[in-house]
């Protein structure tokens, strides 16, 4: 069974979409921890991060590197943090996180509440970003 | 003034050596929040993650990848997480935590105490690995 980031990929299931290339995607998370925290994943879907060919894994990375770049032009922020658990979803995937500060980032069960409006602002401002 | 982590690598300031190349250094954090918790550094002084060349970037992750499987070796678990914060060493520094559960990750307060001897045998268990 296809994991629910392939899903999202292939729009079977609908998300804020921020960037999109041959081999991976970007697009917000719906339970941020901040405005603008975003997920990175390759279309590949392998579980583990590091498992990943280097190759597509260095790709994965300088493509997280141009979202970072566009997101903090989008959101006004310190730095963009990065954040690789990957013990619940099967599918290796990237956090990126505008921080204002180190808990921004490390406080992950304080979500931010946004509506469905908001994630439309949010998804905009940093696509054009990019 | 050369930031700490230019001291480490220039050995001015001691540290557990994991592993180098002519670009990059890892070391284990003298403060760690799981057993085999380590820091990857290129050695170019750049503050930022993201400001950091697309080349020497790439390197870095590189680099990680092969610490993070030498580390998932040497040290049983789940899965190397991965965290940047950035907001206190303006050097830029990849954390790598062997993680039983995400909690080991993001409860970044919560420090592991280990004696002199326990780094070094990390440190030598991790190494051999690499």
């Amino acid at each position: 069974m296809s994991s629910i980031f392939t899903k999202i990929v292939q729009g079977e299931i609908p998300s804020y979409k921020i960037a999109e290339d041959e081999h991976y995607f970007a697009f917000l998370d719906i339970s941020p921890v901040a405005k603008g925290h975003t997920l990175v994943i390759p279309k590949k879907e392998v579980d583990y991060l590091f498992d990943l060919d280097d190759e597509t894994y260095q790709g994965l990375q300088l493509f997280a590197k141009k979202v970072a770049i566009g997101l903090k032009k989008a959101i006004p922020c310190e730095k963009v943090g990065v954040l690789v658990l990957g013990l619940e979803v099967p599918h290796a995937h990237i956090h990126l996180v505008p921080m204002q500060n180190e808990g921004d980032l490390l406080n992950f069960s304080q979500k931010v509440k946004l509506s469905t409006e908001e994630f439309i602002e949010i998804q905009q401002k940093i696509a054009e970003n990019i």
